[in-house]
């Protein structure tokens, strides 16, 4: 890459958070992920944290102003995309960051047992600074993947969020409620800080990185008094709320004998779904609960990754898709994944619809690609930063398409659901800022830190 | 990495193909994949070839030999593994790399209509030579996932065979006899030339990067008579012969409809099975069937990655296991799959396994390692690729623990089949040559002459 001044010198100015800078990456093909919008090529140019221009080069006039000529220059830094691939960021839409110390420690026990016996325990003994280090290393691993935003519901927001600003990073954190953890007045005032109030950073103070969506663990660890009181919560603020809801056969059982309905149809019974929001994994599905869903636009959140480890089962994602249920994908947390990687995510959607329905022509690329971007942004409430346009966010990646996986180029957006991988992540910027590049991190620590942290934290637990 | 001289000293040294390199790999974790040997710490020293010593460094003696010292120095590198992962490279025991070509290409069509109407007319229009180009793209891809070798059955042989030499890789070609190409002719003499007599390279003479194995395509593109034909030429040199069976429920209906048996049935009753080798796919299995390979010691060589996204189904891999069939892995090609990368294989074995069986305990991750491992070579005839010990090939990867999907190290066998990705694959040695480091090749060519190649080859293809 050609680059004004040395990429050091760069860095630096832009560790100073309350730069603006001006980066213009050229040379591109383009996605934008916008409706009917094909690849095309051209350059993308960015100011501070938005999207200031996105087209072709021969279009493209000094979008970015002129309080930029008065510094002195133009650009603080142009990238030659070498033809390589420029689309907004994938979006995880369901995620437990904190999770990362669990990765690999607790396998191959069904959903229930694996709460009960591992998590639940060993999450007992995490303090909110473990939370911060530990969400910092998920983290990595989203900008590894080519996520710009994750849609997280752990135990301590206030940790989760420091975390996320610390890298520069985008997180809408979710509550995480249920009868043995959180209360619903730490929900409203989370609620409060971080989305009414729209917390907001010391610098980009228009803009807050960090947001915050009720939300509570499931119906089966929250009683039916407790889902009330959700549902009035929701109420007050014409707040949509959050869920896991069907991830397993025994949770829909459990709830048939309790409530004599599954539950979806409490749920919303209850009113939970009165202004919206989401369900996560939705694996065991009536077709009244997909009536349900589309009736009060929940979105669904499918975890095919966490579903197939975990031998949950394949979700109906094309009767959802049929119904015109909008569906987003997420990872679910590290400890049942177990890695964080939205390219297996778009692999087995698809590949798991294809073998549910005996049809290789199910779930095609560009209603995969869709879902791990738009459909996600959307879900979690960043309507900013769905697609690559003139005022939405800065939130975008680079693919690398000089790698054997991408070649020849059929078909760019077959090879980036059926062939691509981490390792054709080329760039991650969230928010104008670049936290991720040629395989290094700029998160402001460095990743030996990170990793030490993680693994300081495990072994004391495990002692 | 500290290097004893600077890199690329040291790699136009390894390009001249006779000399003899020795290279230590020093701490490192190791992990050789010989039975009940945990992972340690220590080194590995390469000498030409071979590997000369494995085991901690304590115990390490001048493992390299006299001649070594005479040549003034002792090692021509030595590789500061800083704690990562040393372990035999994987094996793709089943694949057409040639197929490259129509990556993302021809999508979303059931295994039959796609092979019918897409890949035999595509297929028609290729030369030998388009193949040798198409074979180094493949095998580029399987650098960058750890592959050391690949059981290649494609349409030319000599082609196949002259990529892998030059790129310095170790492929063990296939026979893709059937009704419509290739000849019992053309099988005995590629067998004679590439097993038999050892095909040697000008290099390393005493042991050849190629062999072959007698094979044909499915016993629904191969007559009756043909199929006599080839079990007569099996019995003749006592060879092995290697198919694909059972790949599709209509495949498997068709052969019930010709001769009243399975696959399975009809090939063991034509003495197809008498000599060993292994059958790709089978996926449609009764339990007479797996009877059969058992009791003929036939080896299974499961392709879940394309067995998903063609919606061929789901293998019953651990029935197969359980039965003492040995099961190896396989990418099969880039059209069906569309990528060439163990880490899905891994992934999706066991995923798939554990949606099968509703048990999210089955098919553990020590096992999956063993068939992407062992159980790859020994089902492609090469025993001496197996594991790392003294005296076998020097086939080895480095996989980076240095990457937040490998973090916290609580248990390195699981991190990298459930979160393993190409991502962590930091250096791919073939043959004691470093072939894939850091993200660059070292295969004799630029990477983006062949990326050239194959674009020109489809564009000429589909004007």
């Amino acid at each position: 890459m050609k680059e004004n001044a040395s990429h050091i010198v760069w860095w630096d100015r832009q560790n100073r958070k309350d730069e603006i800078m001006n980066i213009r990456i050229y040379n591109a093909r383009i996605l934008t992920m916008e409706e009917n919008r094909e690849i095309f090529e051209g350059e993308i140019q960015v100011r501070g944290n938005k999207i200031a221009y996105v087209g072709p080069t021969a279009d493209a006039k000094n979008a970015v102003g002129e309080d930029a000529k008065v510094e002195g220059k133009v650009w603080d830094r142009e990238i030659d995309a070498n033809g390589n691939l420029i689309m907004p960021g994938f979006k995880n839409a369901h995620t437990h960051s904190g999770m990362t110390f669990l990765r690999s420690y607790a396998d191959d026990l069904p959903l229930l047992d694996w709460l009960n016996q591992q998590v639940f325990p060993m999450e007992a003994k995490l303090s909110p600074e473990d939370i911060y280090h530990l969400s910092k290393l998920a983290i990595m691993e989203y900008l590894t993947s080519g996520m710009t935003a994750n849609f997280d519901m752990y135990l301590t927001p206030d940790t989760v969020a420091q975390a996320s600003i610390d890298c520069g990073f985008r997180t809408v954190m979710c509550g995480g409620f249920n009868d043995f953890s959180q209360s619903l007045e730490e929900l409203e005032e989370w609620y409060l800080k971080y989305k009414v109030k729209k917390y907001v950073l010391e610098y980009n103070a228009q803009d807050s990185l960090v947001s915050f969506e009720l939300g509570f663990h499931a119906e089966y660890t929250t009683s039916r008094e407790n889902l009330e009181k959700l549902a009035a919560l929701s109420h007050k603020y014409q707040a949509p709320l959050y869920t896991h809801s069907s991830e397993s056969k025994a949770e829909v059982e459990g709830c048939i004998k309790r409530y004599g309905k599954t539950p979806t149809a409490i749920l919303d019974e209850l009113g939970i779904f009165d202004n919206g929001g989401a369900c996560y994994h939705c694996v065991h599905m009536t077709d009244e609960d997909l009536d349900i869903l589309k009736k009060r636009n929940i979105y669904v959140v499918s975890n095919p990754g966490s579903n197939t480890k975990l031998a949950s089962g394949i979700a109906r994602i094309e009767d959802m898709l049929d119904r015109g249920i909008h569906v987003a994908l997420g990872t679910d947390g590290p400890a049942s994944n177990n890695c964080l990687d939205m390219f297996r995510e778009m692999f087995l959607v698809t590949g798991l619809a294809k073998l549910r329905a005996n049809d290789a022509s199910a779930l095609d690329a560009n209603k995969v690609l869709r879902m791990a971007t738009v459909e996600g942004a959307h879900a979690m409430g960043l309507d900013n930063a769905d697609v690559l346009a003139e005022g939405k966010f800065a939130d975008l990646i680079m693919i690398d398409l000089h790698q054997p996986n991408m070649q020849p180029i059929n078909n760019i957006a077959k090879n980036l659901v059926y062939s691509g991988s981490k390792q054709n992540v080329k760039m991650t910027m969230v928010n104008g800022k670049v936290l991720y590049e040629d395989g290094k991190f700029y998160i402001g620590v460095p990743a030996e830190d990170v990793y030490k942290k993680a693994n300081e934290i495990m072994s004391g637990f495990t002692k």
